[in-house]
Order: C-alpha cells, then structure tokens, then sequence
C-alpha cells in the first residue's frame, strides 16, 4: 500500500428539475433528506469523511449554492468547499478539484470524485468497494459499476472487458466502452448479457493523472488547471482561467477517450434518486408498496408516493394507484409514478406563468 | 294576486365535509365562491333580493357561523340575519325564521325557504319558478321539483301526483309521496318512470302554516314557536326556548307529514354541489373536460378537475384521469372523481391525526 494521500471530490454543483416541487435552482436534489433525516448529500460526505477524514474530504459547488452546501455541511473545513466562478459541468469541476490537491499534496494524491446525490442503502459494500477502488487508482483509471438490477434506460452502461485483478469478490475488470443511455430492447439485451454495467459516474484517479489527461484531451482546460496549479494565489487564478474552459461532462470529455480504464463491479444498493418514483427504493413501504412521509393521510392507495415537505399543507389522498403526491410550502405534484419523468412539464408551465419563484 | 308580505328564508347553518378542504366548520359551503367570483350565498340571496327584495331577505344561520355570513351578505340589512343559539336542524330553523316573520309582517306572510348553496346555472327560469310557486303558496305548501336528467343516487325524490293547476310550462302537481335517496336500480327505474322529480329542498308556504304545522307535527317546537311569536322580547325567547326544540329536518318532521303537498317542476341548471365531482357543471370545462381553477397547470389530462384557492400552493398535476386535486393554504386533497363522495375518510384522518385546525 502507497502512503499517498486521498481526496474524496463531492460534485455537489447540480441542479435539475426531476424531484420538483422539492429540489429546486437553490435547494438541488443533494440537499433534500429524501431516505431519512441526513440530506443525500450529508450522506455523502459522512460516507467519504469515513474512508478518507473530514479534512481531506472536497466538495465543489456553484457559486449560487455555496451558503446552502455550507450550511448542509457544517462539519467540513471551511476551505474545503471549492466554488466555481461559472458553472462549466464536471471535467472542469473535477479539474478545479484535482488542481486544487495537487497543491496541498502533490500529484500522485488519489482523487475519489464522488457524485453527491445517490442514494446507497448498503454502506459497508459501498466503503469496501471504495477502498479498493482507491487501492487501483494508483495504477490506472477506475471506475465503479453497479451490476444492473432491471433493464434503465435512464442510466449509461459500462460494457466489461477481461478481468485484470481483484480478489475475492472485487474483481477488476477493463472498460471495453463507455455506452450511452439505451433503449429499451438494449436495456433488455444489456441486462440479459451479464456484460453491461451501470456507470455510477464514480472515477478514482490520481490528481496528476487527472490533469494529464485534461492536458490530453481537453488541451484548454488542462492548460487552465496547470495555471491554477502554479500560480500563487489559487483563488485568483481560478477567477480569471474558469470562464474560459470547456463546459463538457467528465464522462464525454475525458473517461470515453482516456486509455486502461479499469472497473470494479458491485452491488450496494445505488440508487441515482432519478425521480419521484425512486422513493419506495429509498424509504419503507407499507403492505400495499406505499411510502407517506410528513403530515399526510393515505386511504385505500398502491404504489403511492406520498411526500409532504415540513411547512406543506396537509395531504389527503383517495384511492390512488401508483401516484405521486408531493407538496411544499407553495408547490404541489401530482403525477403517475411512471410519467415521474415528465415533471418538467410542470416546470415549464410554471416559468410560462411568471412563477420564477417555483424554479 | 294577494298582496300579502313575501320573505325569502335562506338556510344557511350547514356545515358538512363534501367540499373538504375549501369548506370547514368555519367556512361552510355556501361561503365558497365555486362557480365564479360571488360565494354560493351570495348568488342565493342575489336571486332571492330580485324577487322579494334585500329588505325582505332573512338568513338563517348558526352562532359560529354569523360573523362570516354578515361578511359574505354586505348588503343584507343586519336584523336579517337570525341565528340559531344551537343548532337545531332544518325545522327549527324555517319555524324560527317563520316566528320573526309573523312578527314583522302577520301569518298570512309568504316563506320561500331556499337552501343556501345550490348552484343555479339558468336564473331566469328558476326566477319564473319562484315566483309561481310564491302564488301557489298562499293556498298550499308548494315545493320546486328538479327534473332529474341522471339516475342520482344522492338526493331525496317526489314522486307526482295528478295535475292540480298551472298554466303553460309552470304545471302545479300533487305530491304523492317523498321519496327517500334510492338505490341505484331504484333511480334507474324513477328516472325512466316519468314520474319522479329530484326534491330540491326549496319550499314555499305562509309564516302562519308554517306555525300550524309545527303545532301539528312538532308540537314541542310549535309551542316555543308561538312563544317567540307572543313574547315581547323575540331574541330573548329564542334564546330560552330554542334549546328544547326537537332537532329534526324538515322534510322528515313536517313536509312528509304534511297534507296536500303541491309541486312545480322545472329545469333550471340546479347542482347541489355535494361534491367536487360537481364543478364541471359549474365552470366551463376545456375540450377534455377539465377544470382548472387558480395558480394551477394540468398537463396531459381529462376529466379533471384542479381547484387551487387564492393563497393555496402552486398546483401542478400531469396525467390525470378523472382526477380531482383541490389545494388550500393549509391542506390538499387528491380523490378519484367517482369517489369524491369518500372525502369524509380525509377528514376523519386528519382528526385523527390532532389536526382539528383541518375541521
């Protein structure tokens, strides 16, 4: 075992309308305690905090987000939230990060970028799989897979390629390729194979690694980060290099194309919290597969999602079959858990109507 | 045509759970404003002032409740409005209402006792109805017969007896019976028949037969009815005489046992409002049948109804198939259309849950 140090990099920077009315610009899905009283981001950092220590654990996040992250997490140093200038999706968010602890600890620090909000019921399967994720990461690129437990089309895949290490239960596998959102009959044939994986979007690199391949792939931003890494005053050369870097994910910018990217298969109870209809995943259910949350009533539902924020109104619900009721304070959803997707919609009619209050 | 006095008697003391959560003990129904801007009162008195005038206006209400009616009823002369000291049911109220007009204006006084809230789509009719059965009056207990376009389950029926009077479309029948809420092979069958008409609780009879009938059939009410008639201090003897009177409705404790009870049918867009389910006859409805009321969107739906009162929660619902979704500030319900009736199981939760502020 190498000595060097390891950095958990939450990527707390996101928003996203898909558990409207609850998440919102300034409240993203991060912040809300959906499986319990700890908000999924708390989860988050109490789960890297117990592999890597509170202090060498790094969130990044938006600028409009900073207090709410700050107040979300009280026990992390204040340094270690790093804010973006300007929203630029996560190459450059992990960028900023990896530069960042090149500072403090030298390149050959591992880096553990972890996404902020999925949920993970089973945290022991999860820390092993961390540590041994963090053990490869001297080595190469790795990744974790979630062994795909029904045919989503909402996620990307990760297709298997030859076992390269691991022992016992952890096997090491090369990535033969880095597969976009399916359809449904790829979806099928991807469960059916035993060779597809779910991309978690978790990466384990070191930091040095991290700017190499910036410098490989996305030459702008790899010369932007070897500035920030140089300069004296960090915060002032992030200031004026992040405007101009690429706006690209992570997963297109760099892992598609980067060499010997290797993948630890697993199962940990993940759950991307993708809409909605994620709660009954999250929370227990009653007999009939539904989950009531807050002050509200149930009579005579199935497979319904019932979620009444503190400060709601009361909800009362009839007879429902595989809905999804949610209120806030000024919001209310009422959706079928299987158009759970289509909250969008709401949105959208709620910025029509000059509700900008509601995004 | 006599000249005698004619007083409209608004019966305005109900409470009841069907239009949960907008209408509270507080706020009962006829404060609502559900088929336009002006409440379900406000439209009775409006219609009943155009016929006997404000001043001639009397509204019957319950001690909790008057505060709200003065409020609702601006233009109501303030002696107009009589309130029960407890209630006491529909008797007592129209024998209560039937004593302060004998005081004012004789025995021989016509009452148009007209239930609060009943939504009215064509006024011009039920106008021409009220007042052929004001005629009728002095003569015998008249009522207004609905004629039924359904096979409703929820109301109380008349069944017609032979022609008696009338001229042109305004026919005056006997009634042969009162008829209790059916079952449904039972309204099929009245409905076919011909010869059955809704009761819409609106009855028509002098302040003096009112008095006699009570004598006759409610003789305990009869005796504190002629009390408050003959004592010189009118509020004081309802407030010694009204708790001992018998709480019975009307129709069971007068108008079944009546003599030679007469009836007007007529078509004049009459809804009781028993529930939700009834706000698309109250409200244009969109090509797919929905209803949208408020700070609300419905994306993908049909047969919908979405009611969002001022103050409520922004209300967005996708996908709603003969859905109703009512939100205030402090509570929302979601209730298939077919069991709107089933809102009481709601009420009851939330009184069991300690929420008596829901009540």
């Amino acid at each position: 075992m190498s000595t060097s140090a390891v950095y958990a990099i939450i990527l707390a920077g996101g928003g996203g309308t898909r558990l409207w009315p609850a998440s919102r610009r300034l409240r993203p899905k991060q912040l809300l305690s959906l499986g319990g009283d700890e908000s999924l981001l708390a989860a988050t950092a109490r789960r890297a905090g117990a592999v890597v220590g509170a202090e060498n654990t790094l969130v990044v996040t938006a600028a409009d987000q900073e207090l709410a992250i700050r107040a979300a997490l009280p026990g992390l140093p204040a340094a270690n939230v790093l804010v973006e200038p300007q929203p630029r999706n996560t190459a450059a968010a992990v960028g900023l990060a990896a530069a960042a602890v090149v500072r403090r600890a030298g390149p050959e620090a591992v880096l553990a970028v972890l996404p902020a909000d999925p949920h993970i019921a089973d945290e022991a399967a999860f820390t092993a799989l961390v540590r041994a994720a963090i053990a490869e990461a001297r080595q190469a690129i790795v990744t974790i897979g979630v062994t795909p437990s029904s045919p989503e089309t909402g996620f990307g895949y990760l297709r298997v390629g030859p076992r390269v290490g691991g022992d016992g239960s952890l096997a090491v596998f090369d990535v033969a390729a880095f597969v976009e959102k399916p359809d449904r009959p790829a979806a099928e044939a991807y469960l059916a194979s035993g060779q597809y994986l779910w991309n978690s979007g978790m990466f384990f690199l070191t930091a040095g690694r991290m700017l190499a391949e910036a410098r490989r792939h996305l030459p702008a931003l790899g010369e932007a980060l070897e500035a920030m890494v140089g300069e004296a005053d960090f915060t002032a050369a992030v200031r004026a290099r992040y405007a101009a870097v690429p706006a690209i994910s992570i997963d297109h910018g760099i892992m598609e194309k980067a060499a010997g990217i290797r993948v630890i298969p697993g199962t940990f109870g993940w759950n991307d919290v993708g809409s909605w209809a994620a709660l009954p995943a999250m929370r227990p259910a009653d007999a009939r597969g539904n989950v009531v949350v807050g002050q509200a009533a149930l009579i005579d539902g199935d497979g319904s999602v019932v979620y009444a924020e503190p400060g709601a109104p009361y909800v009362g619900v009839v007879g429902a079959r595989d809905l999804v009721v949610v209120a806030t304070r000024d919001a209310v959803l009422v959706i079928p858990k299987n158009r759970a997707q289509d909250v969008r919609q709401i949105v959208d009619a709620a910025r029509r109507a000059g509700r900008d209050d509601l995004l």
